[in-house]
């Protein structure tokens, strides 16, 4: 049921508890549901008011802590982190929470998203002196807080956070006091929840399912909230922005049980599907979707169609770094990594294969091709979203314009490609409808940039090249 | 998509191969597709046609196997083990494959199933001085077939199975034979295929497909396949008697892309909701499975009746040893383990939620305030199978009639201790013609046993005592 | 301090408890001062009166036991065993204490030693259809004592002790007793001790300091200890023989500051070193010992010539299965895996160099040459005991009569060989003087077979080939 | 043969190799010779020209590097240390090399040593912006580094350098170069050598034996060598002050057979060892030193005296962090965890004692009870080395004068408090007569600091504090 790395991948989920005589365990679990964000670091800061503790780890939230470790971590406040990297960068001083410590105190750190404008302000920064030691554009925050010496974290944040351009749910941390912050475009989700007396924030609202936590409302775009030993208090860094949550969260990143703005993501994907019928019906005998994130949409689609939906792809979860991966010679006879196509559901028939989207278009044609090759007769890919024509800049990992199969081929040249029957997208108006955002409404805009080009905010010269301009 | 621990857990997946360069890698991934079959110990044997090389360890195959482990593992033929083990004996000792040594030169061994009169010949072997390792059920077979000292491994076996009463696929290994042997009602499913010039065994065929091979047909109960360096060869060791597949591995144990007898699992899970909701439908506005076994049931019972399937609960799948368990209190305080019902699905709606069996009924009750906590205004339980009311006594794990709830309460007194608004199960002709085995064609018979208390073969008296009477 | 591989590897140490509230934690600690007797293997078996609870694996003990095994195994009484195998047969199931498990109850066994006619008894065996699982001589033990269905273990083991032949330490333990045995002629050393109330058996008295237990007697050859609810009780399972206690126990096995028979062997050590420098003087600059079992024997051909005793060599202590070993090419590069000569002590001087035994000779070699090359300008090879001739059958690893160089050589050949300046031998005279077992006293004899060809037990026709003639 | 921690723990070593294709092995081994300099956490960088690559960890070298880690630090350069760190900020962000990134490439740093005006300098460098990741001072040097930006790392070097006061071997790589740099003053070592075409550094020569390195030359106060394409070159940083070359290493901590500034360390021990009887004889029985560092002075002493050496104290080697330490009622019970006394050997003998220090007192009179405990009927305590009056500020945890008994008491009552018969320390004059260095001569002298309270540097006012005022 969660999402898995296949081109796109988010960086990143947050968890934060504020008054919990188990905060350590209960970030664990928090984190554990949030495992679908970023599976290769994980870390946890406590704070017992006095001191910060922390624990993180390169790996799987189960790789990177171990027996133990939760039990040194004591406080009634903590803060966690789980992350996604890209090859080479992965390494543990990237692992977040960040910790700073200094003659004042001390600081942890932990952020979702992506910051625009990271690669100059780095430079500016350099050239006057500071040193980074990880590559995340997470510490640049820190490093503008520390230029700005008020004594109040709230201060150093207001002056800190509107320097910065892009996706981002931050979390900081000292010993007395937690504040998280959500971009003035609200790119990212963040969610507030109480369980019991204690406060508790996260990326995703599973986390609070899982906890037993009660959901209480979003953060607002521009928003910082305070927890200290006061209380909690809400102000405001910046003035919020037309709204623009990540489209992207809806049709593939979040899990399904989470609810984004009050909409259920399972709910969200199945209407897409539904629409998808309607814009792009098709003859068949079977549906299928791609799993796990394309279960919802093909449900969907079965359902308004009324062809059966059926099982007809399965995922082999090998699971973790202690997997033995095959050799290349056994990956060339056919030993099969991820998916496996179901001969006796899909043998000699005609096969609606639903998917939520086509990066590089390779995995698309490797699917289509193991339904063949299990004997379907003809294969329909339907895609529950419309292509993706640019890239993110605010925390998914779709590289260029160039690697977008679809920004550089015709929907008829990519079905040729991919060898597939017939090939179809769902409609940008069918992606709002399906999700039924009302952006008529205030603060309900949703970021559709990978599908038009168009950004909610100013896109830096270096980046732009990225942009690029495709075919469309 | 692969069973969990719910009190009906099966002992035992195998996999064999017999002829290729890349055995013991082979084996292993093999045996991960089987991990649903058994979780607390994993072992491979190889040979090089000189010597038997071993290795194996108790939890999941990632935890029992480490870098480096396969390489030691040389040799062309291989023979692996899952297994599954009820608590206090799931030391390092009984994990499979077993491994003897003697004069005359190793032995390794591996079973799928359960002996009926197992305590018996053990008592009568210690009695004559046979001093046993392990307390497996599986090392009887090494000591009868000790007993009879014809140099043939294949006469060895053909003089000792015929002692056994009960369920087994076994799996015997020389340096230089394989032979794997089905039991007379073939209660077991064990299935023959072949990867190139090599011959695979596997208990499930869904091994096959993740490692690229090709499905010959299954093992027929009584018959023995033997290989050796001569190719393969069928022998008969006893007369086949009437077919008794056991019908709880459609309707929960194999997995959803498994074939058994060539009747797909997914599909026949799928017939068997339909089946449901032509006995047993009901008003209501959404349809749910309990992850992950009962998925295909319930979207047959969705597609049958037009109640849209949804996605009501989710499963939390922390994995492996190392997960860090949360303290009662915790769990007290609402920390979700296994489930987690989706509240943006399920809040205000009527709730039909589909599940395979009902053992203890514990688990049920649980689901069912999981998804009223969540606001489900009414939860209609369906079974898509007959009520347990009687131990298995070939490999599944029900213990005894006195703990089945279905062999002590009527069905209106279940539902009401499970606090559902409806509860209905499938009749034993509704599970027959759901599965689809035309059991008026020969060896298509299937075992009904804990549906009926009509077993298949023999019953020891200190067994029978176990079934005991329940009210039904 | 502890001996190391060199071609002379002893199997085993026990340790036993009984009547202790941490009885487990005390063996742990008990084999961590016996582990240069084993270390290839650790386990620990407790019994609390109604079960028996047992932890073992492959390796050291600290890589055998993790934290929290040790919890695991309640009870006041326990045994241990630490385990040196040949390569070949280090598996997991030769890992002891054994464990055997029966409708009576279960046997726990572990043994220090080796049997003789291991291999007749076990073929006889075989025969009558007993199942062997471990290549080790041990389990021979569990076997003839289920032949003989005595119900109390005293008897089982008094009737089937008689019938082996070789060097035994035997413990077995049952739920409600503890049996410690030694061999008729006590080849192997075991002390008995007191902890408060509780009983204490190891193999060698180090284990006794550590734990802060004190000494009682060593066992008798033939004598039987039996601890359970009443106490303990002495009892004969045969008569005495002729005391041969293994003199290589004092030259090499046992640590320095364990005492064998009230004999210290640091002592015992540094008076051979006095003795050998009274038979084979020498004109040199500095006396060095080969570490770690040969320093006090150094210190003692010091102390005796007045010649100055330096570290002349250093040991590379690289621990446990986790480190990283030197490709090939960095070997032979010089990269140093055991031994370092000191060029500070030894450039341009008279070395005297002390061993303590000359297998295969290629280690002397070897550390000759070291020393030459670190610029040794002569080097006297002197060993604290005579030439091994023959090999040992009493547990010690020291191969066949062909391939021991002493017995093929003369004393100027092996010097030749070896590249020293003079090389001689301790005498057998010097030997005994040096140890100073009276042997005119009763039980003071010693085993001098590997240095004479005299064993003190019969030498079955399989295993007299192995004798062979040597030169000598 | 290594020292152990007991209140005198150094702070580090250091390899680097420049040129060889195993560059990465090479100083795994290395550091595996330098083990003894720090415990905690163990780092490789390497260099491929292109990239830097790093690997690092806590604990044990073999618990920071696993199989395959080796392999994925590619290039012909690398950078190693070994890290010893006080309790509390043993984090892997402490670990060294540091690692930084900037947009003009990456910078690996080591460090052995302690900056005296560390505190300092961070402040300053804090209130102008600078964020520090770390609690090591060696952190402090890259900050410094970073603000004269020079574009050549040896003028960045000869800038910063000369503002750090205190004791310090650095290291410092990027992509294309290797410098190190040894402070004013020399006090730590560092040794120059050659393997093949390859130059090797290392903290001590021990190093280059175990790898067939060749020493050339140690490096000089206020020296840099410089390695790049171009080959090495030797700069000067700064004058060179008067030397002061820690006497400590000599006494206690390097390895006995590595050589400083010639001298080699066994040798220098043995002749304190001889001093220290014609300072303070004893009518005894025998010698015994403590283990390990103080093994050569005994034997120095007994053979100075004629008074026999022997093996009255043995250290049991707990190793690594899986080691399962004994609960605290078992402590008190008698279970040893340092170190045993021989009873053998002491039992009714009037026995020497030698150790290098006293810093506490506990430790020394924990092992004159253990001596008496044993039964040794006198024991007289002689230390290799003069009373430590003074903490020590480069590199060598002695705490405050506070918590230094000889600070704060007589002779007699040391030797009283501990216990013994009598206590004689060695004279300062004896010191420098064992050690032997010649202090007429340019650059040999010493560092006494720790014996006299005379610094060879500047101590800022934080600092002095510690140093009080004791009785003497």
């Amino acid at each position: 049921m969660f999402p898995e790395v296949k081109g796109i991948n988010e960086e990143c989920g947050l968890f934060a508890i504020w008054g919990h005589s188990e905060a350590a365990q209960l970030t664990y679990y928090g984190l554990h549901s949030l495992q679908h964000r970023g599976q290769e670091g994980a870390g946890i800061v406590t704070s017992d008011g006095e001191e910060l503790h922390i624990h993180k780890n390169t790996g799987l939230l189960t790789e990177a802590f171990q027996a133990g470790d939760l039990d040194r971590l004591p406080g009634r406040q903590a803060l966690g982190h789980v992350r996604y990297a890209t090859a080479g960068t992965s390494g543990y001083e990237n692992v977040q929470p960040l910790h700073f410590k200094s003659e004042d105190g001390s600081l942890a750190m932990a952020h979702n998203g992506n910051l625009v404008n990271y690669q100059g302000l780095k430079s500016e920064l350099e050239r006057s002196g500071s040193i980074f030691q990880t590559t995340t554009d997470t510490e640049i925050l820190a490093h503008l807080m520390k230029r700005h010496r008020s004594d109040e974290l709230r201060n150093q944040l207001k002056e800190a956070l509107p320097q910065l351009i892009g996706a981002y749910s931050f979390a900081v941390m000292t010993e007395e006091e937690l504040i998280v912050a959500l971009d003035p475009h609200g790119l990212r989700p963040l969610s507030l929840g109480q369980l019991g007396d204690a406060y508790v924030v996260a990326s995703e609202t599973c986390a609070f399912d899982l906890i037993g936590a009660d959901y209480v409302r979003d953060v607002e775009p521009g928003e910082m909230l305070v927890f200290n030993r006061d209380g909690m208090f809400s102000e405001r860094f910046t003035e919020a922005k037309e709204r623009a949550l990540c489209s992207m969260e809806y049709v593939y990143l979040a899990r399904p049980d989470s609810n984004l703005e009050q909409i259920n993501v399972h709910t969200a994907r199945k209407q897409l599907g539904k629409q998808l019928a309607r814009e792009a019906d098709v003859e068949a005998d079977v549906v299928t979707g791609v799993p796990d994130s394309s279960i919802s949409a093909a449900i969907g689609f079965a359902e308004q169609t009324n062809i059966p939906y059926e099982l007809g792809l399965i995922k082999n979860r090998y699971v973790g770094r202690t997997f033995i991966q095959p050799s290349q010679a056994l990956r060339e006879q056919g030993v099969k990594m991820k998916l496996s196509a179901v001969r006796g559901v899909v043998e000699g028939k005609r096969v609606v294969m639903v998917d939520d989207s086509i990066v590089r278009g390779t995995t698309s044609q490797r699917i289509v091709k193991l339904l063949k090759d299990a004997g379907a007769k003809e294969v329909h890919v339907r895609i529950s979203a419309p292509p993706i024509i640019r890239p993110c800049f605010y925390g998914i990992d779709t590289s260029t314009t160039d690697e977008l199969i679809a920004a550089n081929y015709t929907t008829e040249e990519m079905r040729e490609k991919m060898g597939a029957d017939s090939l179809r997208f769902l409609s940008i108006d069918g992606l709002k409808t399906g999700i039924g955002r009302d952006d008529s409404q205030p603060n309900c805009g949703q970021c559709l940039g990978c599908y038009t080009g168009q950004y909610p905010t100013a896109i830096p010269n270096g980046k732009k090249e990225l942009v690029g301009s495709g075919k469309r």
